[in-house]
C-alpha cells in the first residue's frame, strides 16, 4: 500500500465523463472531500508553506473553495473571505465579470473585506482557465489586497490557468495535476 | 476589554436592517468570518465536544455552512458531505424539497455520501426555521447515517428551527441566539 500525497489525491478524485457536457472530462473532488485522510492531506499539504506566517485572509471561492478555504483559514487562524456569485452578498460589494469554463458571469467581494495592507491567500479546489482566480485577483488587489499565493488542488495545465495566474506575478501552488483535459 | 465568547461573537456579526425585504433583520456572518479571532472561536468552540470522538462525516449545508462545516471536518480528522442546492452535484443524488424563510427549494446530496452507520454532524452558520436543517436530516437518514449532532453559530429561537430539530431527536449546538427576530 502506497502513501505518496499525489497516489492519495488522485486516487480519491472521481472522474465523470461528458459532464456538464459531451467531450468534458469532469473532476469530481466530492469523493476526495468526503474521505478523511485525503482530505486532511490536501488542506495540510496546501498549507504548510505558511506555517508560521502572518496571513491576514484567506479568500474562497463560491462554492468549493469555501469548503477547503475555510479549513485552510482555520488553520492559519487567518479570517475568511467569501467571493461569491452575485447578488449573495448582503453589504457593499465590488463586482468583476469574469469568462469561467462553461460560459461567462459576474462575481462579487465585500467592499470591506479586505483592507489594504493585508496578505492574502486565493483558495479553489481547480484551476482551468483561470477565469474565476484572475477575477478574484483582480476584486482583492482593487482594494488594497496583497495576494501572496493562490492554492488549488487541481491544475488542468493544458487550459492555461496557472500561467495566466503566474503571468499576473501571483504565486501558484497546486497538487496534482490532469493533462490532457 | 472583555473577551468572552458571546461578546466576541456578537461584536463580530453585522446587522443589516430590512435584507433581504423589509422587517427582516439579515445577521450577516461575513463580518464574523472575516475576523481571524472570531472566526477561530466559533469554529473551535463548536467542535470540543467531540474532540477524540470518532466522526465520519461532516455534512455543510451550502454555501455558508461549507465554511464552517470545512473547517470543522479538517479539524475532527473527518470527510466531508456537500448538501447543495438541485443541479449542483455531477453525480447520482438524493433530493429533498423543503421550506426556508424566505421561499421554497430543493437540495440534493450525492448518493455515496455517506454510507449506514456513519457519523454524522451537520453545520451551517445560522438556524432560523430549520427547513433546509430538516431537509438534511433527512437525505443524511435516508442513506442510513447517524446524526450525532447539528452546530450552528447562531440560533433564531422565535423561528422555531431548534425546536423543530429537537423534536427529531437531534442533538443542537448553537453558540449565541437573536431573540426577537
Amino acid at each position: 500500500m502506497k502513501h505518496t500525497l499525489e497516489e492519495t489525491l488522485l486516487s480519491a478524485i472521481r472522474t465523470i465523463p461528458d459532464y456538464p457536457k459531451p467531450g468534458i472530462q469532469f473532476r469530481d473532488i466530492t469523493t476526495l472531500l468526503g474521505n478523511a485522510r485525503a482530505f486532511r492531506r490536501a488542506v495540510d499539504e496546501l498549507v504548510h508553506p505558511w506555517a508560521g506566517s502572518k496571513i491576514d485572509k484567506i479568500a474562497g471561492i463560491e462554492a468549493r473553495g469555501f469548503i477547503l478555504g475555510g479549513a485552510i483559514a482555520h488553520q492559519l487562524s487567518a479570517g475568511f473571505i467569501p467571493i461569491r456569485k452575485k447578488g449573495k452578498l448582503p453589504h457593499e460589494t465590488v463586482r468583476v465579470a469574469y469568462s469561467l469554463e462553461y460560459g461567462l458571469d459576474e462575481m462579487e467581494m465585500h467592499k470591506d473585506a479586505v483592507s489594504a495592507g493585508e496578505k492574502v491567500i486565493l483558495v479553489d479546489d481547480l484551476i482551468a482557465t483561470g477565469g474565476t482566480a484572475e477575477g478574484a485577483v483582480k476584486l482583492i488587489s482593487q482594494m488594497g489586497g496583497e495576494i501572496v499565493a493562490a492554492c488549488f488542488v487541481i491544475d488542468l495545465p493544458d487550459l492555461g490557468g496557472r500561467a495566466k495566474l503566474e503571468a499576473l506575478g501571483v504565486d501558484v501552488r497546486t497538487l496534482i495535476a490532469f493533462e490532457g483535459d
